[in-house]
């Protein structure tokens, strides 16, 4: 069995690893356009070669590419044999991208994404053990087959994953929501932190801000995919935002007391 | 040398752990309007005794009461012949609070700021070392003695703490951007959060709305005391957060990527 991995920084390196440790496939190949990545890849032993193309003969394809590159990898591997799957963190965005180019989506294609920790980068930062016990998501299309699910669904869990199978477009609502926005909030935060409010920092800020440092191409291609979704979340947030200056502005105590009452509620069971 | 404690908490109890383990001060009084706290500080050995009313004899008098409680206390102390110190994450509109009750600022009154952990509270989380390598800002007015700034930096650096002196408006402005701020914003967030996005909420969740889950009494009066500041800290992030929207609405990547790398590079330099 032989995996094609295109993207081998954190998230491909990763699986590959943890899939030669579990011996779900034998042979591993590395595509990235970035050759030092790749080339990286293979020093570390996260693959046993380099391609400059997917080969024919790959079983399965993973695309741990850019959320933004995805949907141009599946069109191009469209005729492909193997089943293809990705790691995107929007699903609806990738499918409609494809039909707008395809008028379908290939029947063999997996829309997956696990929730794992992007805070480093690099294949020099992958570990076999990175999806234990993380979700990974998958959205279904109607031209999927069970059985193409089944298998996917297995190698993640064999890598100590637990799945969950949903609708993409609920997906994306849902991520909208609990990811996408809080980036875009951090991001949108910091614009006015300047050199000397940083010695001033406590936990608090570092925290909140954390996600403010992730990175700027991935975010634009994620806030762009997501837009449908994410536009809604932000406005939804600007009245709530609106109301409670409203309240501090008023001075009124109550009113500020139960907004922040309700936060602390809403988020009660996170650690 | 006999200290007054008001407000037997975390903050109250750190410091008076510490100080007796320093032997900055022999005997400890506790004061607290909750009879249970104070009650619990002197099991833990926190304070020696149980007052209603602050002892004439005190040297010292800590307020480590609520920020909306401390001006209340500085005016009912005014005569008191102790040096009289204070933890209230505000500053400016403490002192205003103060002089628009006596027109003036009690002289031997020392406003202090320690930037220490609040995610905790009560006495059963009082430690001698929480100010340890922490930043405690004293912003003087101009009624006090060099000495006694002197003495209370000196009590503060005595616990481990690194010390310095701002003007009270200048710390309003920072903390409403560093901290009242990023408050007010995760409060803001989670009103939109609902059970069925916990299950799917990341460590970026977590972390970014983990200050959302504060005390909502606390913070209400953080943000009525610096309203002043905080309003337009609010008005410049809307503006940027509106800057955002409109660049992910229209698809100008380029803008989006230019936001998001400003973010990262404000932020650079933190953990």
């Amino acid at each position: 069995m032989k995996l094609g991995v295109v993207g081998t920084g954190l998230i491909g390196g990763s699986f590959a690893l943890g899939a030669r440790t579990r011996n779900l496939f034998q042979q591993f190949v590395g595509i990235d356009p970035d050759p030092s990545a790749v080339k990286q890849a293979a020093e570390l032993g996260i693959v046993d070669e380099i391609a400059a193309e997917v080969p024919g003969d790959c079983d399965a394809i993973l695309l741990a590419a850019p959320s933004d590159h995805i949907a141009g990898w599946v069109v191009a591997l469209a005729e492909h044999p193997a089943i293809v799957f990705d790691v995107g963190s929007v699903k609806g965005g990738i499918l409609d991208a494809v039909v707008a180019e395809l008028g379908h989506v290939p029947p063999r294609f997996v829309p997956c994404h696990p929730i794992a920790g992007r805070e480093r980068s690099g294949p020099g930062s992958a570990h076999e053990e990175l999806f234990a016990d993380r979700l990974v998501i998958q959205t279904p299309h109607s031209q999927l087959s069970q059985a193409d699910l089944e298998q996917v669904v297995f190698w993640w869990r064999s890598l100590g994953a637990r799945t969950q199978t949903m609708i993409a477009a609920d997906h994306d609502d849902i991520y909208a929501v609990t990811s996408h926005l809080p980036h875009l909030l951090a991001f949108a935060y910091l614009q006015q932190v300047a050199p000397e409010h940083l010695q001033h920092a406590g936990a608090g800020f570092r925290d909140f801000s954390r996600i403010g440092g992730s990175d700027p191409d991935m975010w634009t291609a994620i806030f762009e995919l997501n837009k449908n979704a994410l536009l809604p979340a932000i406005d939804a947030y600007s009245e709530d935002l609106a109301r409670l200056r409203r309240a501090v502005d008023e001075g009124d105590s109550a009113d500020i007391r139960a907004l922040l009452a309700k936060a602390r509620r809403n988020r009660a069971g996170s650690s």
